[in-house]
């Protein structure tokens, strides 16, 4: 699926994640969907929505979403684990709102799940919670909803 | 940090998994924080809330909300991506709920990220989104809202 430019641009879990939001700022569904493992479980949960399960459904959920054109969002915050074949990226996206009382901030907190694959560093999940307008307070008190 | 039924009992991911929300409906905190990896980036986002890095802010997460007592909590629907030394479950869990209408379903989608450690497999990530009232559409049409 990756041609060999592609394939050297994804050596790293970082250029995996680098291309993947580039994908979504230029609202490129090929750059998108070149970053995912062949794996049928491929899940996506987008803000606010259901889990998307496997390539097809995945790709037609970006391809609705990018109707509306790219998604300005910066990834920041990033806290990682690693090992030799996993890396789970957590980090907040801030994603840019023009809305009626101007241009705000959105902030989404992200999990990014990328495997090493023999093609190379692969997302296999990606799950993003609802956005705020607040930024995200790290380790603040817990909820006071149950879980 | 487990004993050796404990880590006998954490010989793959699933038994991480069945050990974590056995805990939460237990409200056992010690049973919960031994599936967590010693790393100090292990990340959890409770629904609704913020994400909570490291293991004290963690277990104080989890503390705040045993006072509360347990958590009828039950996983389904399970989708999962596993590699060598790594293990992605996705999946629904399904939350009993007393309300004034009487007992209610709500349902959290949550991306748990397991990596094989020197000690066992160890939950790194767990990253749940805020419950919903109806059960999650898998594959629905994508989300109208940008992302």
């Amino acid at each position: 699926m990756a041609s060999p430019q592609a394939a050297h641009l994804l050596a790293t879990p970082d250029d995996v994640e680098a291309q993947f939001y580039e994908a979504l700022r230029d609202a490129d569904i090929g750059k998108l969907m070149a970053v995912w493992s062949d794996d049928d479980d491929i899940v996506c949960v987008h803000p606010g929505g259901p889990r998307v399960v496997g390539a097809a459904a995945i790709r037609a959920s970006f391809e609705a979403i990018f109707e509306r054109g790219g998604i300005p969002v910066q990834p920041e915050q990033l806290h990682r684990t690693r090992s030799l074949e996993a890396a789970v990226h957590n980090l907040v996206e801030t994603v840019a709102i023009v809305s009626a009382e101007g241009l705000q901030q959105a902030y989404v907190v992200a999990t990014n799940v990328y495997l090493k694959t023999t093609l190379g560093w692969r997302l296999v999940a990606h799950h993003a919670s609802p956005g705020s307008a607040l930024p995200p307070h790290e380790n603040a008190e817990a909820p006071s909803t149950l879980h």
